[in-house]
């Protein structure tokens, strides 16, 4: 998986021509994978890729038989309104029909005419879920974020004593996940009394945030019973998303004891729609960093390849736009921007220890990395951090102040990976607004 | 919902004999709904509903097409590998097809040779999971047990502020859920350092619990953002099984803080196969009750309907086997019994809270009510209760002795409503056996 081969090639371009354009995102290296049906129409979801402006549809095309072997196999699974099947292939399917989709959209190929038929404009398109997530689990997976929301709480001993040696995670709503354009009224519910003892106050949210997460699609499962080696782990992972998790901060400081946040999590998460392989980001892949002073991870989360290259060098970025901003015609602020490389677990030990006891995973499960935010200012995964708690509300541009979301506010997620002399592989956005509270 | 009809009373007898047997369980006022398939055979699961020693094949029935109107067209939901499809609909449907069913299978119906050949003996068939389980949400509603297990962290303030107003719940997991009969494992993972700051330990769970609880299958869904009244509440309820939620407390008292637990519970949970419907439960209800010293639940939690009648007489109990016992043909030992009724919040209340705050319920989803322990003892729902945290083992009849679950232990939960003039009603048992950990 970590290695490198034709389809990362920088030079290569595509014969669809936006594609090509610098920093477009969806490059011929890229190919991400999502669900789509052409807007406005009564046809059914179905998997696409997407290259350039445009995405392909792979159901219309497994229809025309073009290719043979594994990479048929790949394309076969995507007559489906989900790419559940897709997923539960392995990374050898995975990786054929990258290369026969790499061979086929380059500039210069035989198939153009075949294909072009089965492209869509992604400006006409409407996308959905790339999978039925049958679980979602979420992680907490940045030693920042966990230090700054503990410092809050414990400001002399803001990390617990498990934190450096379990990836910790729990349980989310799987029902609730939608993907970029998600809205959602602002939740309601029991906050902490004003008095001690007193009844709790019920009400609309009055601490909503975001959370900037990336998402992780499990590929194979495993059977129950039977762990995920770290070896091993990588070729259960279908790909990466964005992943904004919602957060309902009074209602999770009143509920979340002894069991974890419930209603204040719930409510909505809004996920990227484009899946971008493990194989399109192995050229952004970096070794496994530790500061000096933390412990090794214990053996079973641990090895050598993991260490050299198990984590992934991606930029990650929070916008923020209001009712206000949007009358204005103004550009949505950016709020901060932080990167993958710097969370203290990756993605093959969160599937590891998540399978250890005998959990059993399946196609399309869903795991969020929890908050990403970075080690310094303007590195904030989420307002809570920005505001310290609701103390310092930031400022932005066209002249208003947040604390904490208000009704019409709209943020957008975005990540992207970059470097020199390679083209930029975006894994898309994801952007959600939050409604008023319901009567 | 609360109504009794002639489906309830207790003079009916099925010209199936097995179901006018005293207590044996499955009566014609019962009619509890499952998943089956023929053992051995390479048929498909289909619904059907038990009676006596017996299972009607629903989807069979539905292919003879022999009512009309609701029923019907709740039979046709049963042409199906599960139960989701019935479960969408609505109580006026599952109503309408308990009356054709009870109809058809009293003594005399004239439809008996048409329905005789639908028959399989339960003896003869395979159960899986009733439905798809979307998502599984476990609660924590027994204040006995949310007392017993936070007095041994907290002897002078075991229960927190939050838990006489909020249904404090959590997200579990929906993919390592299996139906009576369900073996797994030990789960391993990491356990507290046994020193303090030193490395944790890691290997096979020593803790090993059962927790006594039900399940709430959940009918009809609402749509993101919607609350559920809690006038409407039950009408969202298909009905209610027997679930044991495994769980290992060594793994969980190191991983749970902050989010709540995790490996310690998603390995197993195990559910009785017979879901049985609220109507059927209808002559159990009893009014809700609350002590004087604690407040009443906050209005959106509340009704004078709720309150008369929102909660459910259902005896529950806990029974192990082990190797030896089983070697020396010993029957399983009774541990504990308990009451459904002394919960603290009732089923409505859980699936108002669930959805307050805009999160969408879906057709299949479970809940879980926690462990249901009662005020007295011989009335905990959980071993760790039993034993004090470990410290007084359970003495077995057989002369063995248990502070938690050893490897090949049976754990057998029942539940069943019995009152003097009506036929019992049982909601079948969930059986599962702890296997030993995997190398």
């Amino acid at each position: 998986m970590s290695h490198l081969n034709e389809t990362h090639d920088p030079a290569l371009q595509s014969w669809v021509a936006s594609a090509n354009v610098a920093d477009n995102g969806f490059p011929i290296q890229n190919l991400p994978f999502g669900v789509f049906r052409p807007a406005g129409a009564n046809d059914g979801f179905r998997p696409g890729v997407a290259i350039g402006d445009s995405v392909l549809d792979l159901a219309a095309l497994a229809r025309l038989q073009p290719w043979s072997g594994k990479a048929a196999t790949a394309l076969d699974a995507c007559q489906s309104d989900t790419l559940n099947g897709l997923m539960a292939l392995d990374p050898a399917h995975w990786s054929a029909l990258r290369l026969e989709l790499s061979r086929a959209l380059r500039a210069g190929s035989a198939q153009q005419t075949r294909l072009e038929p089965l492209l869509h404009k992604l400006s006409g398109v409407e996308l959905t879920l790339p999978a039925r997530i049958g679980d979602y689990t979420d992680f907490y997976i940045s030693v920042h974020h966990a230090t700054a929301v503990g410092k809050q709480f414990r400001p002399d001993n803001p990390l617990l004593p498990n934190y450096k040696w379990v990836p910790i995670g729990y349980h989310g709503r799987a029902s609730s996940i939608g993907v970029s354009g998600q809205k959602f009224p602002r939740p309601v519910g029991q906050t902490r009394p004003s008095t001690e003892g007193g009844q709790p106050n019920f009400g609309p949210c009055q601490r909503l945030d975001y959370e900037l997460e990336l998402g992780i699609f499990v590929g194979r499962g495993n059977a129950q019973g039977d762990r995920i080696t770290i070896g091993q782990a990588e070729s259960h992972v279908f790909g990466l998303c964005i992943l904004n998790d919602w957060s309902a901060r009074d209602l999770q400081a009143w509920e979340y004891q002894p069991l974890g946040p419930f209603l204040a999590k719930n409510f909505a998460s809004t996920i990227s729609p484009w899946v971008v392989t493990l194989e399109a980001l192995a050229p952004f892949r970096v070794p496994f960093q530790r500061d000096a002073a933390d412990p090794q991870p214990l053996p079973y989360l641990s090895s050598p390849e993991n260490q050299a290259s198990g984590a992934f060098d991606i930029q990650l970025q929070v916008l923020l736009s209001t009712e206000q901003s949007r009358a204005q015609g103004a550009a949505p602020a950016p709020l901060s921007s932080s990167n993958f490389k710097d969370a203290y677990w990756n993605v093959a030990q969160l599937i590891t220890h998540h399978t250890v006891n005998g959990c059993n995973l399946q196609p399309g499960d869903l795991l969020g990395t929890g908050t990403l935010s970075g080690p310094g200012k303007g590195q904030e995964g989420s307002l809570l951090e920005i505001n310290g708690g609701g103390k310092h509300p930031v400022r932005l541009p066209w002249g208003e102040e947040r604390n904490f979301l208000e009704d019409h506010d709209e943020v957008i997620l975005r990540a992207a990976c970059r470097k020199d002399g390679y083209p930029t592989i975006s894994l898309g956005e994801s952007a959600g607004m939050v409604l008023p509270a319901k009567a």
